[in-house]
């Protein structure tokens, strides 16, 4: 019968979300990106068609849960389908953005755990293996049983401000009670001290009263730090309630960009000297603004892309010593 | 401990897709529809809150996966999601319309069975069963595990067209190749003799020129039947053949009026006199037009449900003696 | 340790419903058949003994689901489970004819749906794949949440009819309301028309005087298309009304030559020319009969499992221009 | 919506097995076997039908797989999926006799382990419960993840050896080296010693001159005691091992008599006073002997299914002081 | 047949990790614990005997995963086992303390996610339900896609330091970065503010220097607030950090005593003036201590057992109105 | 992107409990020991770290699930969730010793079948096979859905005394009623006559009165021949049994040496002359008394990882004539 072939080839497809990022992480590939077609019908269905073989292949699909989400999701639940139908050797899901993890837990009574049931579906439709970056919670890797590689921004964030030169002085916070591990994370890498931004009501009318400074950052410069962004609610306050508490200049630094409702004309309009994202999520020309600045991940994940397909650690992404 | 209590309540919940229909369905049952609101936030995600105890109930949720598909199915994925974690006894699926039916087979490499796809995420959320009405094919019951009720709106069809009289001189019409069986169906209950509508291209450009009736029409009174009405190019099409063939009159009837892209203006400037379709799917009002006679199957819902809460035969709505 | 060796080599086995179809397929593949005994013992019980090792090959086993039914399907059942144990690498199951695959919804109440049944039993038993034939339902696939390699007879039907001549003046006739797409398919290879018998009771006695044909006949060739032929009685009946109708010669064409009952007397004493099917089933002796032509279908089942096994697409199989 | 009815009837069902076991056992719980036909078509394929509503009810299935084995066991997967699809509330299979059970282990490489499979598709299928009587070996219970109820026949063999007077003199014997354990139990309950048949090699030709009786047996009366008589062979063996050891007069006494082969000729004319066994498995008129003496089991199937109806401990079944 | 019965009792068992608690739970529900004893062989297995019928019972079973953990956590499983293959009808497992609960994510290169490995293992061998408190992290309830009813004690402990008086001049602090939003969350209880131990490196030996006090706690009151004590190291170091800080009197006050190691010296040789747990963790008198003190649970799981027998909404037990 | 590497290579792991047996079959394979710490933290769980990558590899694990038991089967666990999330590309299991293996039936009411929760767990976890020795029963292979290869101690037992030239007068005695097949087996190696201890009751206090021999012993050297010795005492009884009977000498042969209670002055102290186990089970130094004799299993399970590895069949592994 001779030789078996096309097992184990690399084959890296990007569905509707985030095409610019996956052009990027193909490029540090160094391969094309496969040919696929995902259309909207007129009925609001999706339709996939894949145009080359992928029996036996290692498959990697790059797609972020970002809005419109549900479109988002299915695109990519779809695609696994057609994957497994079609034989793929392993499907690799690769999800810069990781929409619905904050409905991680029942916080009120007979809530969904969103997060879970996406976990669950990612399974089911027969993923072998996760990629994401800088989830909500780190905990979101449990709701899964297959590999899920978890990177991190982190180094190219603190890297960032470090060739920038935003090291003296500098004061990271978190923006609320969950972000100070994360905050001490940042901190630790640029040698900083923290504070936080207490609210003592989650509502957020009545929460500008309520709003305290722990910790100390009166003529600093502080770096408020969070995993996403959402309206920038939470961050305009905090760059309110810092200013207000002294501090010399305020910058954004978070992973996610979502942006929605007014979020770019807060941020714009708030007291930061820069908002600094990453393109884990793709911003469309009319959500770009003067004070933002995008950082890009798609080195990590191109990295991480072919650790993995050779079969070696992705360990090494995590060293803080390249810093 | 004294005795237990709520147990098998029935508790009957409606989602964004279809509202007239579960109120029509509401009234047949005499109950009210239960408390919950389904959010769609700034950021696409959807939130639901049950705002009322399900611990132990029987729980009938409707919803419809119609246009916007995705956004529809996803609350109702969220929805089993809260109900299961909130201990509901058995959560029963209302789908008056199955979205992605017709992705059913893969009819070409490396395509999706999406139907499919739809039927496991319903089973892994955690739904106990699913009552649905006129499925594109019969066997998309199978892609369950748990039991199906497969509703028929042809009793409800059938009668509009003897009640109004059009019994006489009469041919079913099968729009396509796959509808022959079920004009069969309505033709047996009209005690109409059929007939094919004949495509040799299923592109529709060049289809114009192929198509043939298959059967005698000339002078008749032709009513088309088929599941479902999409962009309505296929049913414009069957009316123009059927009257180039000499039918006297044609009617459309269909039980799901998806009526995506020009649906409505292919419709209205039809040579149908009348086009009749159900509430499988909520018709806005920017798509409703002259004419369009639209039948309830809330009815048929209704008894469906109280039957199946009662744990007594669904099979007593099949009765064919009842026209 | 050295090199790991006798990864993915292939291992073709048949078991005992179709060994001349297998022996073909084997031939075309220029492989042997590997050694394994099915014993039924006295008790009914069926032993399975494996004569060769086949961890980590690429095993295919070959088996018709035909009669008897649920004893060559039992077979297949045990085969896998004895390949499962023994560390097999994959198991691609061949199943030329798929049995019970006409019980694929609930026609009536409490009816069960043992098409799913077994494919559910299929995919619990630890089968990677199935390659089958002309499925009763396309939608059967969707039963599966395994690939399933769905290959088509119609090629070879087609060009039997071409080499024989007979393409003028040929109409293509489906037996019932559900055959009509596929006569289509074939009328569209052969550039012919199609034509219906419509059949108004599904009992037989009744339906005799209830016959007609939809389509035009008179004076032409018929080809009556079905994807097989169980009884004959519905064959017969349709050359009966298809000469009532005119019609100058017809022809049966079927996949799968079930022959049960009475077929072989039906088909011989009616007004059939020639009955054409395919050895999917293996015919015995005793059902041979004079009008009777059988093709071959071992070429396309060897050509799938040879780009199956090589990683390659199976799309080329279903080249419309390869006539 | 008024009050639920219909939950947890007990439906009690027969397939075609043992219908004369179902008879008694309906007799004993007072209530009649619900209606269902279950059909083999020409074809080879079952079809069943359930003529009455099973939604919620606690519906018992009696059948035995028992020779035809895989007929006998596909009747029961597909009327389990019928009645899954049914909405049946709870399915609890009652299995006189689990064919398949001695294919419980790999005794030699690449073997399947049938008796698993077996466990693996009553629960696949949509069992609640197994009911079961005599396994041929006990950790056949843990093959199942749900419920198993082992009932034992023990107390009805002693029973009668008790209420026939052959309590004195007497020798349990097990015809082979797995079926000690067994021999003792009947031997506590009857206060008699135990002896062995040790035959040295498997292959029957051979293992005449290598059968040795070890226990002491001479001038005795013994019982042969074994879960199942099949062939008839080792039955017969020992018999005639016995008798050249001394014994006056020999019993068989088995649960299940299978009776394959040469059974009827083996037994009739072996030294055997009487060959006990009891109506798990139907014996047909052919297969009746004179040496043959059935006892019931139907007593101890009934208080096991009204017991567990109401939720009751089986425990009681297994009283020793009831001899 | 008569009436069924036995349905839905309700069945408390303890087994052998907290049966103080377990007794208290039972009083306050006013009923027997039920009886089973759980042995431990020799050779190191575990024994279960359930004394009582269960079949068709609502079982709650109570049980901490506390050290030995292994063995306990062994001691629920095999307990789960014994109970569905005994036919309970509802199988409720209470886990006061939730073992192995920060193994919750991988934080390192291939390191288990061991929460989830419980989780797994609880839901595989059979669990309907978990009823379990003030889990270390809220996403655990996404480790399960069975219902999960997570409690608080919160408003035990908030209740104990109203009615001590302790609410003037109190800070709630945080002893780590992750423990920011519970203690906000007592502080909005108590009306306090909140202050953060920060600890810049994880290793103890090297944190004492670089811990720093965030917020305001110069001649106040402190509650260190934690969801656990463990070995009391970080416990005892808040309470120094706090000290230095200038806070007048400290308490510590969390949820589970696990009180590893030298935790019991630790912190009766620390700064606290009293150290405030509840009973989830039977505390052995070995480890009491004099500034011990402990509330207990046993009222607010009792509630939630008679509430989630009866369908009620558990809800009501998170009113904050009821300080 | 180059060639993949990594894949399938062979990676060695010893849990805890039996070091030295993983050593010797390192040794054998001319292999290292994979770096992996397994703590168990003061709290009593256990922490497990993988030092090395494992993505791709074929990863055995040798554990004994021997006492303590649960602490070693947790480890295991543990071990294999770190595995599976660390991308191992298979994971085989090795157990010398099957803990909890006589759990294999519910022998009374409500007992549970925890040998299946065993082989569940495993599963579930991620194993993709276990290689195993000398089963409690062999059914216990039928517990599992993967492939178990069942390896055998019995050619290294009879080459042992067949060395040591104790095949004259030898008789091979079962120690009690479930054991005689597995007498019978080494018998056939040794040519020579068995023999059983009948006990009638299992208490064993009541027990030694009630002991008889059956077959013949006298003058004879036996050998009690077990799968294992846990408390010693049925070996004792078996030993003082024969003596009683006139046997001349007695020797002890069991696998796994669980030694618990007072195994060892039992053993030490009874009439055997010599006490031959082997090293499935790592016996420590105050379990070694003077009559003890191990045998290394370490080269039967060292050849069976090189056949699995290799794609290889381990019936090679079961030749008699190697003897």
């Amino acid at each position: 019968m001779g030789e078996k072939n096309g097992q184990g080839r690399l084959k890296l497809f990007a569905l509707n979300s985030n095409r610019k990022l996956a052009d990027k992480i193909a490029r540090e590939l160094n391969v094309e990106l496969c040919a696929a077609s995902v259309k909207h019908f007129s009925d609001g269905e999706i339709q996939i068609s894949i145009n080359e073989s992928v029996r036996g292949a290692d498959v990697f699909i790059i797609q972020s849960v970002s809005d419109p989400v549900n479109e988002n999701f299915m695109e990519l639940m779809i695609m696994i389908d057609a994957l497994r139908r079609s034989s793929a050797g392993t499907i690799n899901v690769v999800l810069p953005y990781y929409g619905y993890a904050r409905a991680d837990r029942k916080a009120r009574a007979r809530e969904p755990i969103t997060a879970k049931l996406i976990a669950n579906f990612i399974q089911l439709a027969g993923a072998d293996r996760v990629i994401t970056m800088d989830l909500h919670a780190g905990q979101l890797q449990g709701f899964f049983n297959i590999p899920v590689d978890h990177l991190l921004a982190i180094f190219v964030q603190a890297r960032y401000f470090i060739e920038k030169g935003i090291t003296n002085d500098v004061v990271i916070v978190a923006p609320d009670h969950n972000g100070v591990k994360a905050a001490r994370n940042l901190a630790t890498l640029l040698k900083a001290p923290i504070a936080i931004v207490d609210k003592r009501d989650a509502k957020r009318a009545a929460a500008n009263e309520k709003m305290t400074v722990i910790g100390d950052v009166a003529d600093r410069r502080c770096i408020v730090f969070d995993d996403l962004i959402d309206t920038g609610g939470k961050m305009a306050d905090a760059a309110a309630a810092l200013k207000a508490a002294g501090a010399r200049e305020v910058y954004a630094c978070a992973t996610h960009p979502i942006f929605s409702n007014d979020a770019v004309a807060e941020l714009q309009n708030s007291a930061y000297t820069e908002v600094v994202v990453t393109d884990t999520i793709e911003i469309p020309a009319e959500k770009q603004f003067a004070k933002l600045h995008v950082l890009s991940v798609s080195r990590t994940f191109a990295k991480a892309i072919s650790l993995i397909y050779n079969n070696k650690s992705v360990d090494s992404l995590f060293n803080k010593n390249k810093l």
